[in-house]
């Protein structure tokens, strides 16, 4: 299987310690050993930088380089692999990315799916993940619904309904995000965290690494993250219940919540 | 306006040598200092890995790391940027990229053009460049011609005539690849040069840099590299005609010499 990670925050803010703690786990003090990736979208939202790699993350120079990269952004997404289905290939590494409607898509998925999905439309998988073949129905799906862009409500209706029908079919956590909110859902297992004033101290649990918040946020800070499984040892994560899916913006969960 | 790299290879080879010449000029021995990119495909050139920055390539950290990358591969490309249309931002760096019949396409473009494009179908720009709405102008065309996958010469037409007609219509000097083949064609300005045995030492142009090919490569190996003003200073570098494509896969040029 593989793990999760995603930020949502209302200031740029930067991956980092998060990255550090998760890409351990790709190899170290994980067994994600099959490959990695990063999404970081611009400022604005429209342009994206991903990092991808068939690599264990927790021996790559690259990974080691992208976690000491000040990429700050208002969404980002990361994930580390555990080959399930799909061969140890680029093309099968997470976050998947796609251009529709004039902005950029990303997508991660932890999980098993059992039945193939029909895919029709102009959205085809370049790999053979069954997690990449979910992004692509998931985008086929919205695309029949046009949903218009700034209907939120309903916007998370139809992600929610997706996600609980793949759920349905097998083992479905995911991420999405087009760079304006960030989707997450909870088919079996996802945690998540705001940080905000007062801000403190958070040791990494997967490292003797710590940072203290108060010295690099403002008052006014919100950053939510979500993540398979707590990152830090002293900071009250609440699990999603199984079935949950959340929409972030800005830091603030604006849906399911 | 900007400069382009491509390679083509018959056996996996890293474009280190070339990548390392040429981002010196994005802001050092050169003024193409508003964006970089780099794509380089995975060995069975369906996974391609993308690094772009709205920085200068010269003093980029990440490109300083991707210079150092064994990125082999069969088909890559890579750009610097002195913006013309667009402002300076990560949606509007190159190479620009789009998924299409279950493939990574890539493009690189220097020059400028005069006419915006009519854009109907499914590929939208995501930035404001000329060089992407081009891009997705390709796409279109290519689409409405329904080219079949193994026709070589018709695939060469089609992209020869759209790019003469974009050539018509301003400056337009363009790289483009679907991880199969490679694409060139130059409005003004591009040159080629292929490196087979018996190989011999190369000095770059713009660094107290050589290599010496034969320590490094097979006798079978066949590498041409596409670029606008020669990376080397010793090397026989030959100039595209005014308004010539070539189409080259493994290295050779299968279409258009």
């Amino acid at each position: 299987m593989c793990e999760l990670l995603a930020l949502s925050a209302n200031t740029p803010t930067d991956l980092r310690f998060s990255f550090h703690g998760l890409r351990l786990r790709g190899g170290s003090t994980g067994d994600h050993a099959d490959g990695w990736g990063l999404a970081s979208y611009d400022i604005d939202g429209l342009g994206v930088r991903i990092y991808r790699e068939d690599a264990a993350a927790a021996f790559s120079p690259i990974a080691a380089a992208v976690a000491e990269l000040d990429l700050r952004a208002h969404c980002s997404m990361a994930h580390i692999r555990k080959a399930t289905k799909g061969v140890v290939a680029l093309e099968n590494c997470h976050p998947f990315h796609r251009h529709w409607q004039g902005r950029e898509w990303v997508f991660a998925h932890n999980g098993d799916l059992h039945t193939p999905l029909p895919l029709a439309g102009q959205h085809q998988p370049i790999g053979d993940t069954d997690s990449e073949a979910a992004f692509c129905w998931f985008l086929e799906q919205l695309e029949a619904r046009q949903i218009a862009a700034d209907d939120e409500a309903g916007l998370f209706d139809a992600l929610l309904a997706c996600s609980n029908r793949l759920a349905s079919g097998g083992i479905f956590n995911c991420l999405l995000s087009n760079g304006n909110w960030l989707y997450a859902y909870a088919g079996t297992r996802l945690h998540w965290l705001t940080r905000r004033a007062p801000f403190g101290r958070a040791w990494l649990a997967d490292d003797e690494l710590s940072v203290d918040f108060a010295a690099v946020t403002n008052p006014t800070d919100v950053v939510t993250i979500v993540c398979t499984e707590p990152l830090t040892a002293d900071e009250a994560w609440q699990p999603l219940q199984v079935g949950q899916g959340i929409l972030l913006k800005a830091g603030a969960i604006v849906q399911g919540m």
